[in-house]
Formats: C-alpha cells, structure tokens, sequence
C-alpha cells in the first residue's frame, strides 16, 4: 500500500493533495521550508500524517546540513496549529539530534511507520465497535478525509470504514464535502472510489438533516486533538454532526490514534483553533475557522489503536 | 425600492439570481413556460418571491391567451415542491380565471403588494423582538438569502436585520455560504454590502462553533413552509443552526410571512423535501436535498406580519 508521505534518498516524499483528483503529482522535497509551505499549503494534511511530516522535516533539516535545525524545527511546529501531532513528530525526530542526523532520520522513519501501523489498529478497533450497532451492512456518515492520504496508510475513520467493507458490513457512505477546501468531495470521494465503496457525497448543511432523517447508522470522524477530558478538536463541520447524532440517538466515534490524544491539554476550551485565510472561503470579508471542538457529552466513544474511551459516559482518556 | 419580481407592459421582469453578484440581468418574460424554467434553475427564488412567481405566471398566461391556462398553472405549481407559497401564489391568480384575464392579473398583482408589505412588517416584528435579546448593537447568524431578492421587497430574516440596522442595533452579521448554490456568498453578502452592515461569511460548516462559542447574540433564518404545530422547513443547512442555538442558549428565529404558514401541514414529516440534481454538490455520486426540517422544539419563535408564535414553547401556528 502506498503512503501519502515517506522517505526515499535523501527527500521526503509526498502526494500533493491539493491537485487530487485531477492529477497525482509527488513532489520530492530536500529544503525543509518547502515541506513548510507544503504544510501550511495542505499539500500533505491529516493529524496522522502530520506527525510523519513533523519528523521527517526535522530530519531532512539534520540530514542535509542544515546549520540551525531547532530553528527549522520551530517553523514546521508552528505551520500549523491545532494538529497535536504535527508538533509531537517535530519533538520526537528533534530529541535524536545529539545523537546525530541518521538517528534523527531513524526515530523520524519509527514515528512513519507508527503511524501506519496505529492506521490498521485504530481500524480493527473501529469495525468492532460498529459491528455491534446492527446486524446488518451499515450506513455511515463521514466528514473532511481521513484515510490514507490523511493517515500514512489506511486510515482513521476511513480506516473503519475500510475494514468494515473488507467484512461486507458497509451499505453506503455519505461523506461531507468538506468546505471550504472540498477534502470530502476530492479526496474521500476518491478513496471511496477506489475502495469500491458505495457513496455520496453531500452538502456539509445536508449532513445533520441526512442523520436526522434516519439515513445513517452512525458518524465516523477523525480528530485533530483530543483533550484530557474526552473533547475533541477536529475540522470546522463536526461539531454539528455530533449534536444531530445525539439528538438522532445513533452513535457519533471519534478514530484517531493515541498521538492525537494530549492530555496536558485538560478541555477542549484552551485549544488553539487554527484561522486560515478568508480567500480560502470567499471573495470578500469572511471569517474562516479551519476547526470545531465537540464537547465530550456527544462523543459516544474515541477509538485509538490501544483502547476505546466513552467519553459521553464520563470516561476520560 | 426595487422589486425582484414584478410586472410590467405585459411581461414578468425579474432579475436572474443565478447571475448576481456578478452581473445585474433583468429578464423579460413573455412565456409562462420561461418563468417555470427560470423557477427551476432559480434565477427567481425564495418563498415569498415565488409566491409572488406564481401568481405572476398564472396572469401571463391568462393575458397572453394560452389556450390551457390551469395546465400552465400546474406546471407552475410542480416547478418547485417544498415551498408553500409558490402553489398559493398560483392558486390565488388561478381563483380569478372566471373573471377574465385581467381579474387574474389584479389578483397576482396583489399577491406582489402582499408581499412586498408583509415584509416590512416582519422586519419591524422580528427587530422588536431582538431588540429585547440585549441592550446593544446585536450580532447575528444567518442563512441562504432572505432579502429583497427572495422576498419582493425588504426581505424577511434579512429584513429583521435591515431594520435592526435602521435603528443602530446591528454590530455584525455572519452569513453562511449555503452551499451548494452558494445563496449567501452571492446574495446575501451582496445585500448586506448595499445596506453597509458589517459581515463575514463563514463556511456552512462553521456556523455551529461559530454560534457555540459565544459570537453571535441569535440566529435569524427564513422559512420555505411551516407546518401547524410549528415545525420549519427551510434552506438545508438549517437544523445544525437550530441544534446549536438552543446549545447555546440563543434565540433560533424564523422570519415569515403568514403565507409561509402551512396548517394543512400538521408536522414536518408531511413536507416534501426538494431532491435537486447531485452535480450541483458534487461531480460524481450525491445526494442533494435542497431543504431541511426544524424540529418545533428548537425554534424560539416564527415571526410573521401579524404575530409572533413561540413553538419551542408548545404554541403552534
């Protein structure tokens, strides 16, 4: 299986997302800054994902000679930040530095293959946890994407889905579109694609009333950051799908792995929400958070590659 | 002020919405089978707008001497499903065809008068009612388009809003996009640049947390039909507004006229739902529901030009 971002001779090496669907281009970086713009620019996005590329920067900045490297690894740190991970893998490759480049580069290429291998955990876990809401092939609600583009290598919530498909217990997925920058509509629509999953992609106002009206078993979402208490931080468009899950009374399961989970940050209230430039949302005066924070009272259950927390039940992780 | 919709020198004159904000096209239409198109593909939109098109189709086709004038009604009628006002804005005009063509076209010019009053006295209603929340320039949440272009004239949930702006009471609107034709960013951004209110747009998906963390003082929506006991269809993208006002613990206001007012409907649950073309989201698989129901608990009061009804506190229409 391919990851969305790796290591090969000397570069890192990504799928540029932002020209998926149309066109599948790899850049090959050797400039830290540039993975930086790729960042900032979601060429390479998913809280999974950003771990990898966090320490694999900071590698790439020990392995070509870069003369300041903490320095380097403060402008990939800061490129985005409501993703825990992105500064997590960062502190990980960064650790290594005193013992020389090629541990750096080691410790980055343990946080890739992590990564990946949390990827198919967090999916089993997922599939169990689904399999016990009914007897039959499920209709599932997702938002924004989250497989292997997102998560190295398979996947969080698409993850799920993917392993509930390999047991024949996916009926239909409806995926958001993921405004403004259509991650549902471009990227999980094409994975789903490719899984020959049946889907539809809907409107990210059509999300709530799709669950309120019965058409959905359950919603699967990712996370960006999950906070001591069960509050989850993930892209602007969960928080509402949480509340019509609640009120529809179908589940609503955060899947992501335990380096999303930051318990030194006690509640959803002190994450820094990422602003992105209006552009992004219109041509005129906009306001554009790039996340939400569902609070724990309506997320039915996190699943990590380790463990299932409930937070609606008064679990903290 | 001008009107969206009216009639002049024989013809229906109306402004293409799906132009705007782009280009300024009046449309001159001598064919009733013209405006039953234009209905379809919105260049005339929202409720009280196309009560005031249906009635103004029926007169075309009386006055231009179409041979079948109730097949051309019912062609009217069906052009758009979900939105009471449309069928009673026909039904009106088509009451009248015993008396000749210029009885019909009396008749659909009253309708357009009705209309175009009945706004102005929600904005006073609505803006009477706000003007309660709290003793200051008020920020407030919307959705789709509600002004002149969907409602004649003033405009309902955006009528409320230019005449809390007459009186100094507005500090800033968002205005959600409303995707997928995008009747925020287009017009009701537009609107609100004319009138010189301060907004921002905001992605559909972002105006949950935007309501949840304390930006906006209430919401203020229209309606495209309300049933007896208070439930709401309007614009989909609606319900998560509702969902995280009553979170909040904001106001959820829908702006109406009595001609919106369904009570053959008794609940949402009878309400067609518009199902319009997948490839307005999306180029591919998906579904597109153009309308969502508001549960009667979640909607703080439904304003019209002549009372204001509180469902969530069990009063019904």
């Amino acid at each position: 299986m391919a990851r969305c971002i790796d290591w090969q001779d000397g570069a890192v090496v990504l799928i540029d997302q932002t020209l998926l669907p149309g066109e599948e281009r790899w850049l090959r970086l050797t400039d830290p800054e540039d993975l930086v713009d790729a960042i900032r620019r979601l060429a390479v996005r998913g809280a999974p994902a950003l771990g990898a590329a966090g320490a694999l920067g900071v590698a790439l900045a020990a392995v070509s000679g870069v003369s300041d490297v903490p320095a380097a690894a403060a402008r990939l740190r800061s490129a985005r930040p409501t993703a825990v991970n992105l500064g997590r893998g960062v502190d990980r490759a960064l650790a290594r530095l005193p013992y020389g480049p090629e541990a750096v580069l080691a410790e980055a290429r343990a946080v890739l293959d992590e990564e990946a291998a949390n990827s198919r955990a967090i999916g089993e876990r997922g599939a169990d946890l689904f399999g016990a809401v009914a007897d039959r092939p499920l209709r599932l609600l997702t938002h924004c994407n989250t497989g292997w583009l997102a998560a190295v290598e398979w996947g969080t919530a698409l993850g799920v889905i993917t392993v509930l498909h390999e047991r024949g217990r996916i009926e239909r997925v409806y995926a958001d579109e993921t405004r403004p920058l259509l991650q549902g509509a471009r990227l999980t629509a094409y994975e789903l694609r490719a899984l020959g999953i049946d889907h539809r992609v809907v409107a990210d106002g059509a999300a709530a009333s799709v669950i309120a009206r019965g058409l959905v078993d359950g919603v699967v979402v990712g996370a960006d950051r999950i906070a001591a208490n069960g509050d989850v931080a993930n892209k602007v468009g969960t928080y509402p799908l949480a509340l019509a899950a609640a009120r529809a009374g179908v589940p609503f399961v955060v899947a992501a792995p335990e380096s999303t989970v930051d318990t030194l940050t006690a509640t959803g209230g002190s994450i820094e929400i990422e602003e992105r430039d209006g552009a992004e949302v219109f041509d005129g005066p906009a306001y554009n958070p790039a996340f939400d924070v569902t609070p724990r009272d309506l997320v039915t259950a996190v699943v990590t590659e380790r463990r299932t927390v409930r937070p609606a039940d008064g679990e903290a992780l």
